[in-house]
């Protein structure tokens, strides 16, 4: 992953130069949210912050990245000296990684002299919007599964560059997923790899059932067989004939993999094959242009599928590509403030939001405030949890993150304390977030100001 | 850009060790492809050749990879040790970059030793697919402007991840854009960087006009100031109040930006403000969530508006996320081959495609045939241009393949060639393409050996 402090919008660094002309330097204070839930999701998912704390303790400009700013032509030579030794040394607040969250509600607050602020701004967006977009898409399928499925990312291929499909597969094992196709992935994250064959094996050998064999012999200990590179019920049927020279030597077959047509008819067909044959053993996975649709489809049709392998739609997020999201100075200098463009105003100030929960433990209700609202914390009855805890101070980490398969066990939690509507993959009512009576007259009194 | 071999899908790996324990290393030939031309489309743009030919010749298992892969545990020493050695030996032909394609026409071909070919397919995918899409979705933005507007590339922070920002400010510069807002794509790809100032520059400011103020100073020769932080017109009111102040310490307006409300109704009053105000040189550069609908209803309406920051909906091409697309063998050990799964079928064997133009240059129709397809090279009357062009021998890099702005005027030469229908950002009949008949005779060669 690249730390370069260049993956910044340009006008971050002509700001920040008319920051440090003016000497203001103070502590600016930028919240991460998002605007507007999709209709095509009930709830969102955090993630990424593992990798923007990554990015923030690794800040740091190259002499090469100083040349190339010099050359430009915009910036003079006092600002690029203080770009030379700049490092971050604000302050962190986020939710940590798989937590729910709706909109209005910030993920991850800065603090930090607004110079610094405002440099990172672009890296974090970038980072933030896409882990939670992914697991969040990640998420609806995970509900749509049991646990006893095989869950898998498939998405390098149509991921929107390296990164994303890096980033897909960490954000969707977060939300549940059983592990990814990526070996990068594996590698960087410590997450679970799967992998079998191609339809150019098959059709590589002189026949389907000499690849089978070939296969099965290279990769005795996992023998997963694609059987619809010319006829999936044939394709079925040679793997029953293969079966016994197979156990003969010891080695059994896994599974068979599906990647075209009708997935629930040849998963029916199949599995009546693989039975009389004597493989009842013998496990179905299916790729081939999954979504959360189609799973509930086959869970619908009750069709014999053990696992399935799912990537563009995945990786794309493809019905949401995008969210409705922004990193928006709150407070500068100590003082609330707020953007009123038209559509996009902001709730001003430093902000928490406690949840509560039912007696059943299932998530009731969120309250946006102010920081420092202790009757928020302290409502009367059910219990309530501040999401936002700290995770840097002056730019150093004040708490160990949790590893990716600690924070993939608090996800899958959090996904049971859902409300059970809002498991549906369906539009749900809006889960009830409430904005404070102290947040509204903080929001009040900064209007007041800048209009006075 | 990472150059890791472990960008792949594990699939790769374990195939590629199958084909190595039985000696399959002959010439593998695979070719990436568009299935369909999705309904938002016209006509596709080829892009990301020059990371491919980077990545092949950089392609190499570091010691820590295989150290890895050696864990992993599904692999035995001999494989690991061919991998250690192991660089890409394969020819590539392809499109040029800018070139327009349309679906079955391959775009890229790799003939290489099968494990080497299909090791790299991952990241060829990951790679070609998504600059494609970008550069398909931004020539269609380009189509709807004129050459005298500017038309900046807003991406990073939607994009998916760095590396899609970062391609996608090149694969959007390659289809006409003017620049980018995202710094190291400057630094990398020697492209513009366009960049002014933010809302929370004006927030973080007592008032909007010292806002204004400060960064006149600082960025003189730069001067775009962002007016819709609290009501647009009211900005434009502070530009033209603080111009002769400004005028008098030798600094110019360029341009107002706005990023919110009704652009049109907006970009008539600005104008009748700044106008009014004596500032007819300043020019208006508009942002937020732009794509090539709202560019040409500005168009419709003769809105007032010189330049263009177009960030999300391109930087994820958010109404067509992906491509079917495929990276599939079409002959191995010098026969031809193809895969039949059901709505999968490919054409067989090494093509070419022609392409022919009418007298006024535009392009007329294309032929996909076989690469040895000598009658299709010399047709009678029209002139015929083969699209396909060798790139790599044995490994090495024999051609020089073109900057970015050579790419860039050729993508234009080529936009210009377009038929006037397909130019349009409507749906228009298909681009002929013909599947030649000595390719149709092949793949019937190729069906009726497989099933003889």
């Amino acid at each position: 992953m690249t730390h370069s402090p260049l993956l910044t919008d340009l006008y971050q660094l002509t700001m920040m130069q008319g920051y440090l002309d003016y000497s203001m330097t103070e502590i600016g204070v930028f919240e991460f949210f998002v605007r507007k839930i999709p209709k095509e999701r009930n709830f969102l998912m955090a993630a990424g912050l593992e990798q923007v704390v990554d990015f923030l303790e690794n800040l740091k400009f190259q002499d090469e990245d100083l040349d190339f700013l010099a050359k430009e032509g915009r910036f003079h030579r006092d600002f690029l000296d203080y770009l030379a030794s700049l490092h971050f040394t604000g302050d962190v607040h986020a939710m940590p990684e798989g937590t729910i969250f709706f909109p209005d509600e910030p993920i991850l607050r800065i603090a930090a002299p607004i110079p610094e602020a405002q440099l990172v701004e672009t890296r974090i967006i970038n980072i933030l919007q896409f882990q939670s977009i992914i697991a969040s898409k990640a998420a609806r399928l995970t509900l749509t599964t049991t646990p006893n499925k095989l869950l898998v990312d498939f998405d390098l291929r149509r991921a929107h560059g390296s990164e994303a499909g890096l980033f897909a597969a960490r954000a969707s094992y977060l939300a549940g997923f059983s592990g990814s196709s990526t070996v990068l992935a594996g590698k960087l994250y410590g997450l679970p790899i799967f992998g079998t064959m191609a339809h150019s094996f098959i059709q590589a050998h002189d026949s389907e059932t000499l690849a089978f064999e070939h296969f099965a012999h290279t990769q005795p200990q996992n023998v997963v067989l694609l059987i619809d590179t010319y006829d999936t019920e044939k394709g079925a049927q040679n793997v029953v004939d293969l079966a016994p020279k197979l156990a003969g030597k010891g080695i059994t077959i896994k599974a068979v993999r599906l990647d075209s047509g009708d997935m629930i008819r040849h998963s029916f067909e199949v599995r009546k094959i693989l039975d009389h044959g004597g493989l009842q053993h013998v496990r179905i996975f299916t790729s081939g242009n999954l979504d959360e649709y189609k799973l509930a489809s086959f869970v619908a049709a009750n069709a014999p599928i053990d696992g399935f392998g799912v990537g563009t739609k995945m990786v794309t997020s493809s019905d949401r590509p995008y969210l409705d999201c922004a990193y928006k100075l709150v407070e500068y200098g100590g003082i609330a403030c707020r953007k009123k463009s038209e559509g996009k105003a902001t709730w001003p100030g430093r902000k928490q939001v406690y949840r509560s929960f039912d007696q059943q433990g299932k998530m009731d209700s969120d309250v946006i405030t102010v920081e420092d609202d202790s009757r928020a914390a302290q409502p009367s009855s059910r219990k309530v949890t501040p999401l936002i805890r700290p995770v840097m101070l002056e730019g150093k980490r004040i708490v160990d993150l949790p590893s990716l398969s600690e924070a993939r066990e608090y996800a899958l939690t959090e996904l049971e304390r859902l409300p059970p509507p809002l498991k549906s993959i369906t539009q749900s009512k809006s889960f009830p977030v409430e904005i404070s009576q102290p947040l509204r007259d903080l929001a009040a009194e900064v209007d007041e100001r800048s209009s006075g």
